[in-house]
């Protein structure tokens, strides 16, 4: 069999067992009239943003495929629209099984008990976590076969990247204002304002805080992990073809390939221990799936009779993955999260220093694990390589780690729909178990998310530095020295810091819309609060999804435009600076946002469970403040950091083959 | 006359002028009984924690000078000595004369209304602005001077930016830990515990808290400023010597001086002035002495026959600093501030959310201009000696800078005293309105010091990758493209983060000492809540004291310790890049936490003065958690990054000739 293959067809199986796997999911009763409903209503609430998102977004592909077949080629804008529709789709399909996925995961929990209720809500972050692997693979490794032939068949592949990244940003940005607004604005006006329960079904804006759980954090997600997966394969294709290595082009569809079918196996051992301790089923799979992919990827690479040194980089990427999640939790589940707690005690002021602190404490070793990567996997193979496929290492079992990832806000949802219908506090102290492991999970997934975005861009970034050498020669030199280089690191550091201010901005603008909207409900809508009414929540999901696509168009405007502007405006070496100032920046301040959100939110959760005076103590108030300012951080702003670099780092190395070597300002 | 004598004997005559403006703050009286008591307590309190951190400061020189005479040379050692000596001097000169003026201001305030208090407060401040920029002229000069006919004359002066810059370590990370641990204490036990006015004479904590004004703002804010203002021109003597451009070696020094002399005639406009309006008063100066400073460079430039363009680079520099003053002026008292103070109306949370969000934006602007300073200077002049040159343009004038400056302090004392000695509204109203005039201008200043340290970083950076280049030639080489480097950028973007995390929780821990001793005294000294007893303020400055230089030790040893450990163990290429990652980040975070800071504190005096429902109520307390949030940031963590960027850069400088290319690691 041509080996050009073996990536796209391994998707399809991957698709087919995704099938089998929602399959499973759909086996199970969705409940009773009123789950069943509320169910729908999320469901649908998530379809009609996905809709409305795809809508702005036609408008911007649109765009850059034709910029891209009027300055590059027919080939990249092709790869453009497959990019796009892969990620698309793959969002998609997540988000739609996650939805199914929710409402029978309450009911199992109230029919069938614990291990049911963990293996439905655990498959339906599955589907999720195999469409991303499968969609990369039948999208990037079908158009790697396709245009083998041709000679601007690598370049192209980088359109592919483009229209992956241009998807994430409005899923990921978007989707994160999307869920903090909604969240933001029904607890302040039910909870604080109305006095009434979280998750009540009177409050209108209930449905959108669920429907905000899977745009945001199941298909933003997955989207932002599509975009790092292809990303560091495409990466380390354009470096191995700079380098007339043809032998190491195909390794990284290669490794993944192998990544997916490891996935697989692992989601058959969650699967299989789904009776046990939750807790101790997903850690087998998170653990096991890389080492059976580390053990095939030696074979691999030995019998393509590549160097094994090229083995060692897999290595290093895949077991520093595992560390950098690993740090995570400690920052957000550790020591750390009891000291926030405890500075409750004095006010919601310590509780900000102390979290602030934490956060900015927890970059420190993730980044160093990362320049460990980098120093090693550069040392063991020549020029950047490594880098490459280092993350790709990091990135092949994306599949278990984003079925992991994705089943928190599954059974997130869950816990809500099992609140609003009313089942009763045996269902709820199931979910709300699953839940709590959801939230530890969902924070290794951003470590980890943060630490493969990171060296993704830098794959992407070095091969941006390696075509533009590959056309200037010698002339072309990053150094440190020259001072154009280091104004590009300036501008580069500003544009996360930006970033992250609108995007902290755009949720409290777009919570504010929610709130009137909610406060109107329940003034005009009669009978509302004495539950003789329903509320309309179609018209908050509107409402929210309208705000946050509004909202996301100005950071997304930045994020594409800028290695434009500097690439153009100053030249490809000011704008090979800026992408490290901005590599720097984003890497940083995701760390610092997520984490401290994080370790905020979990604060108050430990305050929740009856510690330090608990619930309605002053303590608690105290940790309420930190995490309504750890929402944005770790939901919105935090995230947005791995896509605003690897959009950057994308589009300028779509563009390096345009770029004059000084620009026109200098 | 030899021109290498021009400096020091115009460092002498800005002394002598310095004394002469001491005696006119001596002239006016020093109050009534009670009013002197306080005056006095200040005074000692402040001068006991100087005296114990020269204790802690001698030990770390005398290591230094070891090192410097054991592998540098007996010329380094004894710069290290002078460096350290002359910053001190600076310090603790500006201090005492602060000190005593602040009693003065309000002594003046009373019997001579406005004007007299203006005068005073501002010749207070004045005498550290002219001791900073003539201890630098003679200590620098002076070693130029007898170094001249060494050949290891230049890199000796190396060592006397070693040594300012470890005293401005001591007295700018250890004085801010003081201060806002006073601060915090006093007003937790004080206001929020017992119920007593700020500034209450019964609070065993209020002069501490105003000793802490004095250390932080005043003698932190001078050492930090004199390590910038030498680091610049060590740094251009440096990189002319390595250019061969001798001419070009002694321009920095005299720059300096006809800076000196246009601060001189700065004050002395200001004072001219003192009977109109303070804010314009202190506005003129601040702008005709840059004016006739570049005037006046013109016509030195011009007269050596040195190329224009090097002028247009100071002209760069000093309008530059003008203007990130202007910038930060607006994020810290425009719009935004009112913005923050409106969130408030949702709460503490919002008004975090705000407030950070404002921190990030401020960024922006400032680290372009920074930028585009970089891109016109080393535009005009070959090299990176334009960088150095706009340094020093940047900084000549630093004399009236700091005067208005420092006159914050004295002004916000001088208010302090009046409340504790109960001097009656009328002279509150005075005092209350120089502080606020004082607020803004401390703002202007600390933007313009991160500017300034950002620039002066930068050139030492230059100059230690000419020193190393000299040393390897072409093999050493700070190419993004080299590994490496990128390892040492994601080092160096981590130290910032870390330094910020650990100055924080300082804060808290130290305060949390001072709060347990204030809660002693009110429980054990009978008859203090009544006003029959004085409380123990003494115990308390020794409580500050010690913690906060406790407190210092282990971001001290990680600044001092960082350049050796990335130098020696990872090579001297990797040390450049940790030098670039480590700007890049201090000067972000510099600003963020400045600005945020500033506007969180300003947004809160907005709500005090009666808007939005004024003191007492929702609103106010929300702005107070940001505030407090503030403190930190603005006074102790932010301010660091100056510190700590610039004693990463010159003690890389000052080791350069000994580092290895490649290091014991890699």
């Amino acid at each position: 069999m041509n080996s050009l293959l073996i990536a796209p067809i391994l998707g399809v199986v991957g698709m087919v067992v995704a099938l089998v796997v929602y399959q499973l999911v759909m086996k199970y009763p969705d409940g009773e009239d009123k789950v069943k409903k509320i169910g729908d209503q999320i469901h649908n609430g998530a379809l009609a943003f996905m809709k409305t998102e795809y809508k702005y977004l036609l408008v911007f592909i649109v765009v850059l495929v034709i910029l891209a077949q009027l300055f590059l080629s027919t080939e990249s804008a092709i790869a453009v629209v497959v990019g796009a529709l892969c990620s698309s789709l793959a969002g998609f399909i997540g988000m739609y099984a996650a939805t199914k996925a929710n409402v029978r995961t309450a009911t199992a929990a109230q029919q069938d008990g614990a291990a049911a209720a963990l293996s439905v809500s655990f498959y339906g972050g599955s589907v999720m976590g195999l469409c991303v692997a499968s969609l990369g693979l039948i999208g990037l490794g079908g158009l790697y076969y396709f245009f083998n032939g041709y000679e601007q068949g690598v370049h192209a592949l980088e359109g592919f990247g483009m229209g992956a990244s241009v998807v994430a940003l409005f899923s990921r940005v978007g989707g994160g204002i999307f869920t903090k607004s909604a969240d933001v604005g029904a607890d302040l006006v039910g909870k604080v304002e109305a006095g009434i329960p979280e998750d009540d079904p009177r409050n209108p804006g209930v449905i959108a805080d669920n429907v905000g759980d899977n745009v945001g954090d199941v298909a933003g997600m997955g989207s932002d992990i599509f975009e790092s997966y292809c990303g560091s394969m495409i990466a380390s294709i354009a470096i191995a073809y700079t380098m007339g290595r043809t032998d190491l082009m195909m390794l990284p569809l290669l490794l993944a390939s192998i990544g997916l079918f490891a996935s697989v196996i692992g989601i058959f051992i969650v699967k299989l221990q789904s009776s046990k301790a939750p807790a101790s089923a997903l850690r087998s799979g998170t653990l096991l799936a890389p080492v059976i992919f580390i053990a095939m990827a030696y074979f691999l690479i030995d019998s393509r009779g590549i160097e094994t040194n090229v083995w060692w980089c897999v290595v290093s990427g895949a077991v520093g993955g595992v560390l950098i999640g690993l740090i995570t939790e400690y920052y957000t589940g550790g020591n750390p999260v009891r000291k926030i707690a405890e500075s409750g005690e004095t006010g919601s002021a310590t509780v900000m220093i102390s979290g602030l602190s934490v956060g900015m404490q927890s970059v420190v070793i993730p980044i160093i694990i990362l320049a460990a990567i980098i120093l090693a996997s550069t040392s063991l193979v020549d020029g950047v390589y490594g880098v490459g496929i280092a993350a790709v290492g990091m990135l092949a079992t994306v599949g278990i780690t984003m079925a992991i990832d994705a089943y928190g806000p599954v059974a997130d949802n869950a816990g809500g729909i099992a609140e609003m219908s009313g089942m009763g506090k045996e269902v709820r102290d199931i979910t709300d178990s699953l839940d709590e492991l959801g939230n530890t999970t969902a924070a290794i997934g951003k470590g980890f998310a943060i630490g493969a975005a990171a060296l993704a861009a830098l794959a992407i970034i070095s091969a941006y530095s390696a075509q533009v050498s590959a056309t200037y020669g010698d002339a072309f030199s990053l150094s440190l020295e020259n001072p154009i280089v280091l104004v590009g690191m300036f501008i580069g550091i500003c544009i996360p810091f930006l970033i992250a201010s609108i995007t902290m901005t755009a949720v409290g603008d777009a919570a504010f819309e929610m709130i009137n909207e909610i406060r109107r409900q329940f003034k005009e809508i009669p009978g509302l609060m004495e539950g003789q009414a329903d509320p309309d929540s179609e018209k908050c999901v509107e409402i929210a999804t309208t705000a946050a696509l509004k909202k996301m168009m100005l950071p997304g405007v930045i994020a594409v435009s800028m290695p434009a502007i500097v690439g153009f405006g100053l030249g490809a070496i000011a704008l090979g600076g800026m992408l490290a100032g901005g590599l720097l920046g984003c890497v940083a301040l995701a760390l610092f946002m997520a984490n401290a959100g994080g370790a905020w939110d979990n604060a108050k959760k430990y305050v929740e469970k009856g510690n330090l005076g608990g619930k309605g103590s002053d303590t608690h108030s105290a940790t309420v403040v930190g995490d309504t300012v750890g929402d944005p951080f770790k939901d919105t702003s935090g995230p947005s950091m791995n896509i605003l670099i690897n959009v950057m780092a994308m589009v300028s190395l779509v563009i390096s083959g345009l770029l004059p070597l000084n620009g026109i300002f200098f």
